[in-house]
Order: structure tokens, then C-alpha cells, then sequence
């Protein structure tokens, strides 16, 4: 579709934000024009950003987080307790669990969950990875998404290591802090009454 | 803040969209993990389109539109009536009324509009450069927006070409079409009245 601007560069820069997801034509155009109003030296700071993160950052060769170097910072971290992984789906899991500051395992990035749905089968995740580094480890914690795809790929990969002796454990379900009861759904609802704990 | 990441190029890419109008945290990193999602070649011509965009582009000579010429394609047509301008206060306003390809004049675009409590003044705006233009002009039709700020813009520009002789007019105020009247404000209602036309 043409947009009426006759000018294929911005034609061009805003179909590139447009593919981003989450990002409506309204929004790829507003950020279009934000770029054509940059001083230059920002225009060029911000191409070299897209460059450079997408040409230093790969996957840890142990857990498969994102890194800059060959292993990633927790990988390398003497102090982390190596016989704990947490297995999550995505390296923005691993994020939002670091900035708890209260994990001091380490990790396991899947990069997805089994969803047949998508097309997407054990072998297109990290799960053979996971089983070759089993050695020494006491408890795999994990921490896929509260979703039917998470849920199926904890079950998953449980059922592989429980034979291998390891302990399996998943992290609690129930009422997020800070919400509102009333709003709880009941599923929800009910793993939090499960699970409950005394007080 | 620290995300949690510990990747300096992925923080700045973060950065780098948190920058755009709209775009929060959570848009920021989505947007910048599809980065590291691309190929190679997708994440150049990515980088290679803001540079290309911002290099290409820039303002016509005559009428302040984007263009990657000396001037815009519409002020290089020759079928474009020279004798009508209509006045707009940016390049989208432009691309929204040649989508309705009802309006063969010309444009300028003020690349604003007056706003005090912004420090927007006349000076900051090409009114100055819209004057010099008026020789052989019939109307200027003021389409700034339906804002206060674009409304004290259009008193503001027509006082100034009216002692020209020039003829200024502005868009029609009504109900937007294909709306619901139900939930169209006061004002807008009120202006519809007035502006009512015989059927």
C-alpha cells in the first residue's frame, strides 16, 4: 500500500519498523519520522546499535542466554552454584529473574516451548542440550511459562531427568503480590489455594 | 536502570528504541530481541534504511514537504494547480490529503504549529516563508489541525494574507464520517450545526 509520502527511502524505513512486533502503521510511521529528525550523528548511533548488538551478542555455549563473549557472565561466575539450573524459555526470563537478586543457580534457555500448535517439537529447543549437562547437578527448577506450552514443556523435560535421579521442581503458581484478589482468575485462584502455606 | 541483561550492545539497542515517541521498556525490548532474532542481511538493510532515510530526505524548497530532490514531487508537477496552497502543519498531513486524491493545488507545510505553553512561536514555523510565496495565489486553504494550538495558527497565518488579498478558507468542522454521532463531543456537534448544508 502506498502511503502518499512518493519517497521510498521513508517508504522503505517504515515498512522496517512496521515488521517489528507490536508495531502498527501508525506507530512505524511515527517512529519514521522520529528518525528523520534525528541530528545525524544520532541516526548514525542508532544504525550502529542495530549493527553492532546483532553482530556481538550470541548464545552462551552452556546455557544458550545471550552473551558477547563464548560463555555467558553467569556461565563464567565462579559463584554461582553450578549444580542448580533454572530452565526457562526465553533470555528475557533469565532477566527478570536476575533482577529478583534472589537466584543463585544458573540457567538454561530453551528459546521457545513445545507448541504443535506452531510447529514447534522438542528437537527445535535446547532440551538435548539441557540432558548433556545433567553431570553433577542436584535440582533442575523449572521455569517455563504459566501456559499450556509451558506447562507441557515442563512436563516434558521432567519426565526426562526425574530417571536420571535429578530433583525436578517448578516454580509456585498463585496470586501475583500486589494484585487485586478480585481480579484473580480462577484458575489462578485455585493453584493459590492449593498451594497455600502456613502462616 | 540495569535490565538485568548485562550485555552493553543490547542495553544501547534497548536504549535506541526507548528513544521513540511511544515506545516503553517493555515495546523497547521486544523490539530489540526481533533484532537479534533477523538475519544478518535483514539487520543491515535494516541499519542501512534509517541511514538511507535520513540521508536522502530533507525539506523542499518551496513548500517545506519531504522530498529526496531539490523539490517535492508535488511542487515538480506541472499538472498541480500553482494558484491554490494548502497549509498543513506536517509531512503526514500532506500524505493524508493526497490519499483522498480529491485536491490538486499545492502545499506548505509549517512543520508545527504556534504554541506558546511549547515555546512555539510564528519564527520557529515557515510562515515567514509562506508569505514569500503568495505572488500569483488565489486561496491558501488552512488545514492545521483542529487543535487549539492549529486553530490560533490558522487566525494567526490568515491575518497575515488576508491584507494580500488573498483568499483564505479552512476545512470544513462537522462529524467525522462513518462515525457515531452518539459519541461525537459538543464542540465538534455544535459545528456541524452550524456548518449545516442544504440536501
Amino acid at each position: 500500500m502506498s502511503l502518499g509520502y512518493n519517497l521510498a527511502s521513508l517508504e522503505e524505513l517504515i515498512n522496517q519498523f512496521q515488521r517489528m512486533p507490536g508495531i502498527g502503521i501508525k506507530s512505524a510511521q511515527r517512529m519514521a519520522f522520529y528518525v528523520l529528525s534525528m541530528e545525524e550523528e544520532e541516526a548514525k548511533k542508532f544504525a550502529e546499535a542495530i549493527l553492532s548488538a546483532h553482530t556481538k551478542i550470541h548464545q552462551c555455549k552452556t546455557c544458550y542466554n545471550l552473551t558477547e563473549n563464548e560463555y555467558c557472565v553467569i556461565c563464567r561466575n565462579e559463584a554461582r552454584n553450578k549444580e542448580i539450573i533454572c530452565v526457562v524459555e526465553d533470555p528475557r526470563d533469565v532477566a527478570a529473574i536476575e533482577r529478583t537478586h534472589e537466584f543463585d543457580g544458573t540457567y538454561h534457555v530453551l528459546h521457545g516451548a513445545i507448541s504443535p500448535m506452531s510447529g514447534i517439537g522438542p528437537d527445535q529447543l535446547t532440551i538435548k542440550e539441557l540432558l548433556n549437562r545433567t553431570e553433577g547437578i542436584k535440582e533442575v527448577i523449572m521455569a517455563t511459562n504459566p501456559t499450556v506450552e509451558g506447562e507441557a514443556t515442563a512436563m516434558y523435560v521432567s519426565r526426562l531427568l526425574k530417571p536420571l535421579g535429578i530433583k525436578v521442581t517448578r516454580l509456585a503458581y498463585g496470586v501475583p503480590v500486589g494484585a487485586d484478589l478480585e481480579y484473580a482468575d480462577e484458575v489462578t485462584l485455585t493453584r493459590a489455594m492449593e498451594g497455600r502455606t502456613e502462616i
